[in-house]
């Protein structure tokens, strides 16, 4: 099997997101869109003993790199994961993510009754009001919303 | 990077499923409703070169074994799967998924006006007529259904 481990833990070029609170990577997965038909090569670790945290979540993901949009969805779950940029097999940027104070366009207010929600030419703005757990405020009603209000929208 | 891999590679007591046709592992994941919040160590490899297939996908769950009906159910969407019952760090045992000629129970017909849709006391009951690609035919009412309604059901 040591064989085989060989060639799931290299990538040439690709991304490796590091530090996901552990139980999450199946949720990072989600909000990336990644079905596994895309045919890339794809490792998720689950609830592998960590240093810094107890248990943390590993996704690496060959060939591609992530868009900054993508970054702020994986902060929203993840606030604690770091993004490992490969190139050529070695790690080339290496950042932690970090949600911006404002949050514009990527998730929808969970109140029906939002102005963001109608049909008007409004964008959805959160504030975050806390990182770990998560929580969002809403610009326009006030309504704050959780990670599992996130989930949701994936 | 090599010492984290190797804690995500050697499982003490668990089950790896393997040859999983590439790119269903997250499928695989999905019908044994593992979501990571279990807290056991899983690790699923996606697309990753194989022998036999082109691509293959692994999933690898420490601590339990699957019962019956879940090795069925992978059978349905991986039918070149194999299953290797780790105990204390070997390959205690090791099959392939066979589906049975007659699916009871486990999935539901697509169709609305079946009989085993209805209040009746009537189990779900399927023929195979195909495993790769998937085909599936009712016992009340003929219909046929595929590997996207089965994964629908999940």
């Amino acid at each position: 099997m040591s064989e085989e481990m060989l060639h799931v833990s290299k990538i040439r070029n690709g991304t490796v997101i590091d530090h996901i609170t552990g139980g999450h990577a199946l949720d990072v997965v989600k909000i990336l869109g990644i079905t596994g038909q895309e045919k890339k090569v794809i490792t998720i670790a689950i609830n592998v003993p960590s240093k810094l945290f107890k248990r943390k979540d590993i996704v690496k993901i060959e060939g591609g790199e992530l868009n900054p949009q993508e970054v702020h969805k994986i902060a929203l779950l993840a606030p604690h994961a770091t993004i490992n940029i490969i190139r050529d097999y070695k790690v080339a940027e290496k950042h932690r993510v970090k949600l911006p104070p404002l949050i514009e366009g990527i998730i929808k207010c969970a109140n029906p009754a939002c102005i963001s929600n109608s049909n008007e030419p409004v964008k959805s703005r959160f504030y975050v009001e806390s990182e770990d757990p998560l929580l969002l405020k809403c610009h326009y009603c006030g309504y704050i919303i959780e990670k599992k209000n996130v989930l949701q929208q994936f």
